[in-house]
């Protein structure tokens, strides 16, 4: 490699595509969701590539990033993070978050994970190397994601385009046959639904309906923490026949510190553990048994190598989490997943919810449930213009900025409360 | 880089080098100081080298590691530290160890780290790039090194071979003569003495003449544990004024963590937090806050990085260790320390203490007191075959296999009692 290139132009382009109308414990997803797509052009005409999100605060911390990454070479890491650490504005944490993506205190790590990762391309094309192999080598040969599930709506408020093929998923019959269609098309061999939606008892059921129909395969339910400690405590007995983990049921460190007395299943979040400083805390109150990861919040690739090792010292699980996202971050995803010898649970995605993507050859595909770790330079996916360019115009013409599950769940029910926890 | 290369040969190559007559907390250095040489083989006739621990035991680590680092692409870093996790033989570990190289717990981190640094240098040499890029990137153009100060008789017992240019180093002036020789040759900017060897308030007088010789000049003192903590906690006060760290001068954790109630210097170790699971412990008791890393136990240049960032998570300090070692280890702690952001002490190094070395161009230079990150591929240095040969020849013949400085010591006074903390 040339140890003189140099990055000399980063280009910055929101895209907006079709996402369902997804119930979780905010409302549901609005019909588009954004990301924001990076170029990173070097003086040798190369161009590095990455995904994040695309919401109009993130867009100006990338904004605001930008000229700290000009000059550098795609080899500095450490020095990128430095200058990264010292610019981006710190804000205070909301009290609550349902995405820590949608988090201002963790601005500083989303940046420099949207530009590590965009550098690592470059790194790997300008050596001729996957990513996965500048991570130190991939310890399996594809990475096993679950089936996604969510509640919802047959079609969005106001029809802005045609119904999916999804149809309505409410009851448990209609959860079941969400998940055959799902398990039918990508071959998950584990089951995840996004739960805090309806009264505890009903998705308790919608697992147990699950768990009659898919023996043996790997259940999680996530409330969001949408439900009251003694809700959480109240539902224990019955998903402990039938989860591998209990996800975020109830708010806070010190709840869920609370509810692991009532449970044997290993608690699990991406709500109370997102950052370097509550994994610290966590340590102390030994609350969460099973971090999920994300290297877009974490601080990128190498930061959820970090985490990895930490978890493992700690004696935690390890697993992963998303937001809805294209092909660029499902690689990213498989790369770092490949690198990570503790991963052991399948990772979640909500890849099978889009129907858009911008990588060129369309969408990624899954084999019995798993991404296979590219082996072609780089994340190993180019953007497809054409495809981008639609994506842009319709972030263009959609008219969200900023995700707003409340908002858009308002406009079917005005009467609905946003409290948390509901139930 | 082309994937299909892969790892064809190992060879280690124990070598044995002079040693000053050097005191410490167990006794006396040896005449000869031994490491291994390693040098991984590949299928495109490339050869990468790095240095390690050459005692008997450690040299039966590698010879069992071998096996299953053949057949790996010098890429796959994650597949090796599988392997050797999970086959390298575990053992408990002493009750007291004056060097954790020497510990046999730690042969899995320590047989990592000889792997993984070659690999490095390998994959260096693959992509045209030093090492120091495939982790991270350098934040600093050079890494700076501390004066390591020895009390020492003038010869070695027999007088194996002609003595050394340093002379004898008990009395303060003599301390402090050995410290302008030492600057004078280096430009060390700060000081590091060897103590544990006499009573303490010998060596608290000694540290109060480097302070008024070199004002200015960050101190430190570091008796390996050989005081109790009656001893440490009386010397207190004094060291209070001029030190920057007090490194391990009572036994265990618990005595750091009560010593730490009676001064106000950071207490740094590299007796009690050296591996991850002393780390995880330390967090809980909060008794040291300065960790000296070293690569060559705690499992290699990105193990260091790990460290590194747990440091700066739990608010830890950061140093370097070091052993008797030659020029291949002195360019690996370069690059890792150039490129560790919060590694913000000057490191420790022997290598003044040696005067013969088995890299080409011979002995590597310091300007004021730091060493230069090599911008060559790999670790940025070759093996000069005949000094190689000749220090091997060393080896042959020197009749050391295994370091024992107290068995030494007693070749001088048959009394000596070797008992732990002495003082």
């Amino acid at each position: 490699m040339n140890r003189d290139v140099r990055i000399t132009q980063v280009r910055i382009t929101p895209v907006a595509f079709r996402d369902g109308p997804l119930l979780n414990a905010a409302g549901i997803h609005e019909p588009w969701a954004l990301r924001a797509i990076l170029e990173l052009e070097t003086s040798d005409g190369r161009v590095g590539i990455n995904e994040t999100y695309g919401d109009a605060p993130m867009l100006a911390v990338l904004e605001q990033a930008k000229a700290h990454v000009l000059g550098l070479s795609p080899f500095e890491l450490n020095r990128m993070e430095e200058r990264l650490r010292g610019s981006i504005r710190r804000e205070d944490a909301p009290a609550y978050t349902l995405a820590p993506g949608s988090d201002p205190s963790r601005n500083t790590a989303k940046a420099i994970s949207a530009f590590e990762v965009a550098m690592l391309d470059l790194q790997g094309q300008m050596v001729n190397a996957p990513v996965v192999d500048l991570l130190g080598g991939a310890v399996r040969s594809s990475v096993a994601y679950s089936a996604y599930l969510f509640f919802k709506y047959a079609e969005h408020h106001g029809k802005p385009y045609e119904p999916d093929a999804w149809g309505e998923g409410i009851s448990p019959e209609q959860i079941v046959a969400q998940a055959k269609r799902m398990i039918g098309l990508y071959g998950f061999q584990s089951i995840k639904l996004k739960g805090g939606v309806f009264e505890p008892a009903h998705e308790v059921a919608c697992m147990q309906a699950l768990h009659e129909a898919f023996p043996g395969l790997p259940l999680r339910l996530d409330p969001n923490a949408n439900w009251s400690l003694a809700s959480s405590i109240a539902a224990a007995p019955a998903l402990d026949q039938v989860l591998e983990y209990y996800e975020d049921p109830c708010p806070g460190l010190d709840g869920m510190a609370e509810l692991k007395k009532h449970t044997r299943l290993p608690l699990a979040t991406n709500m109370v553990v997102t950052s370097m400083a509550e994994f610290r805390a966590n340590v102390q109150k030994q609350a969460v048994d099973v971090v999920l990861s994300d290297h877009h919040y974490w601080g990128g690739l190498r930061a959820t190598q970090q985490l990895a090792r930490m978890c493992e010292l700690w004696g935690l699980g390890l697993s992963m989490h998303s937001n809805s996202h294209l092909g660029i971050s499902l690689m990213a995803m498989t790369h770092v997943a490949a690198a990570v010898p503790n991963l052991s649970y399948a990772c979640d995605t909500h890849y099978p919810w889009q129907d858009e993507d911008i990588v060129v050859g369309g969408r990624i595909a899954f084999s019995e449930g798993a991404v296979r770790v590219p082996a072609k330079p780089g994340l190993g996916v180019e953007i497809d213009r054409n495809a981008m360019a639609k994506l842009h115009d319709q972030y263009l013409h959609c008219g969200i900025r900023k995700r707003d599950d409340l908002a858009q769940m308002r406009k079917y029910d005005p009467s609905f409360s946003g409290k948390t926890p509901r139930f």
